[in-house]
């Protein structure tokens, strides 16, 4: 790993106290887990973020105007895999109500308490019967030990499941416990959201905090990783704090807990890179010297993004010449005289002269699985990190395919 | 072909009058032609564009400082493929300047009358010796029938030469020729610029005409296509007018004359695409329903730089939502409810509302090769179309291997 969840502990969305889930099969999928559900056991503050793009999911739009209802209480999180319920017209949206009201009646709460996710296939109608004949299996499963069985229930073309927990400390002693899960593999560049992203807390956050909290450790997280540059119409990351643990997260506390949480969105967002659709490379993008901090963030997206260097990182090749040509047209301020390069700790590029006599020894860093490419854009000193993964037959061969 | 050239005829750079070409072997690349050679027999006037990448390669610092310095005069255009000259610092300027002195004397012209222009790896430094050996190689072999070799000499990983001509005719009378050629297989998203490109004509044409002429031609053309979403550092789009036909272009013909230049510049702008690295599939993306010109452009550009929309075509999938999914995430005026999909002309998603029963029609039309794909906004009446390649394996093993 290139970051270590700070406080890590093994565990997910259960690990928190008064958090049950449960992953079932419910015929959405040809095969497999489809049906995840999460409930905590009294009322929990609840934040979210979803995605920015103009064709929001009907999922979305409920869990919206449910989250604007209860004032920002959920008692569950229901989610299906396999159709991703998008560009499904009122129908969709009627569908994506009566997951929430037959889940709201299981678990005895009113239905804008409950949030709804929808991950797969956009454009196919939800198969609403399949779902309803599952929730009562789903709601029957629920365990304190059930996580890993919902974090399951969430993937589509994942590679495997991603969780992570964390402990929120003061000194030595745990106050309060943060669990996660996420899914993601394609269509992957969240902005301002991300796909799917559930996470727990024992604490009693306030919501305008909370809400506060879940912002900033996305921004840095979630937001700043890309598979393949396509946001989703499904993305979001939610967030539930039930207060089991006693502990009381005011202004005093929010650092640490805003640090627990971030390190907990780090661990999954890092997870859905290295599942990023034929990844073979977990790629770590470091752009320093920039003009401004949204400069940074840019060329590191657009170097990110980048087929070509992509497929040569894929490849083992240390060719920093594409690095520098997407670092001069990404529309940021760039001086090439005073601009650098590097990958792993070798300095391929610096001063507008090439140091390709250093070009074995980054090749041979090349073969690793974790790969840090950095570029000095030279035009300033703010920086900014995100991570992609490599470009691969793989990624065509499943998303050539993927319907069929 | 979707689009065919107005008044096409056979040829490329030499079916000018007064145009000779050469295309030769100096060892630049391991095998194969390197080193092209453009003269014209009088002085033309000259116009350009060049990449907007702000690591601008060293012949395109050259070529611009010429351009300038000549008033926008030329002679001749030299240029050599399997080594970019760019990211090579001073040495780099310098070796692009000698490259232009040896043409210059062979010609026998002012240095500045030599415009040059460099394709291959970035950061590698040009093998000047070579260069010096070849062009009087090079020059010994002009000829007016020499075109298709010079469009070949300037290849990298192109699957085969881009040339195209065409009459600007007055009623029935051709008046004048233009002629081109052009490269480009991967990092391809010109902005302001393209890859290489060359064209000749035989008009007249005051230097401030022909450069408005050759922005307005190139903005539709090479300036609309995409392969994969990469600007070059040595874009550059070359235009040198002779006069040998005895027209003169003046405002009542610019219309005809811009008219021919656009079906060149677009005859060779599709060659690039359907050239592109591993394309089998030649896909033009017109985005209709736009709140203006730059969103219908914006749209068109994101959904044809899009991952998995050219994963989809590459597989024959009509996975529409995969467009609309882009259309929302594109930063544009988008409106879900009054939006639609067609692909071929067989739409799939209307008002809101998917037609998946037209599903089956979209896979059959999408075996062919020459793909059309429309999205309307549903927010206006502005439109643009550009175009692009499907995404294949193939794609990914010329670039993950590129260097090695």
């Amino acid at each position: 790993m290139i970051v270590a969840v700070k406080n890590a502990i093994g565990g997910g969305v259960t690990t928190p106290q008064g958090f049950r889930a449960a992953g079932v099969s419910a015929g959405i999928k040809s095969r497999g887990l489809d049906l995840a559900l999460l409930v905590s056991g009294p009322p929990a503050t609840a934040a979210a973020v979803f995605t920015v793009n103009r064709a929001q999911a009907a999922p979305v739009l409920v869990s919206r105007e449910h989250l604007q209802r209860s004032g920002g209480t959920a008692r569950a999180i229901v989610v299906n895999s396999g159709c991703a319920n998008a560009c499904t017209g009122d129908e969709g949206v009627r569908v994506a109500r009566d997951m929430a009201s037959e889940t709201a009646r299981l678990v005895g709460c009113p239905i804008e308490q409950v949030l709804v996710a929808s991950t797969g296939v956009i454009g196919v109608a939800l198969p609403i019967a399949r779902v309803m004949t599952g929730l009562p299996i789903a709601f029957a499963a629920l365990g304190t030990d059930q996580g890993p069985m919902a974090a399951r229930a969430i993937m589509t073309t994942d590679p495997f499941p991603k969780e992570a927990a964390a402990h929120v400390t003061i000194g030595a002693r745990a106050v309060a416990d943060i669990g996660g899960m996420a899914k993601g593999s394609g269509m992957i560049e969240p902005m301002m959201a991300t796909m799917l992203g559930f996470v727990t807390t024992d604490a009693s956050v306030p919501q305008p905090l909370l809400d506060r909290a879940l912002r900033e450790a996305v921004n840095d997280t979630f937001n700043a990783i890309t598979v393949d540059g396509d946001c989703s119409t499904n993305d979001c990351v939610m967030l539930l704090a039930n207060g089991q643990s006693g502990t009381v997260v005011d202004e005093t506390l929010y650092g640490e807990f805003v640090g627990g949480l971030r390190a907990v969105c780090l661990e999954l967002a890092l997870g859905i890179v290295r599942g990023g659709e034929g990844a073979t490379k977990l790629v770590t993008v470091t752009v320093t010297g920039a003009a401004s901090k949204a400069d940074a963030r840019r060329a590191a997206k657009a170097i990110a993004n980048s087929l070509l260097v992509k497929t040569a990182i894929h490849g083992g090749d240390p060719n920093w010449g594409r690095l520098i040509a997407v670092a001069g047209r990404a529309g940021v301020e760039f001086e090439l005289g005073r601009a650098a390069v590097s990958i792993g700790s070798t300095v391929l590029f610096k001063n507008g002269r090439p140091h390709d006599e250093c070009a074995a020894q980054a090749a041979a860093y090349m073969k690793g699985k974790d790969i840090a490419v950095g570029v000095n854009l030279g035009a300033g000193s703010a920086s900014s990190t995100v991570w992609t993964c490599d470009l691969s037959a793989e990624y065509i061969r499943i998303n050539a395919d993927y319907r069929t």
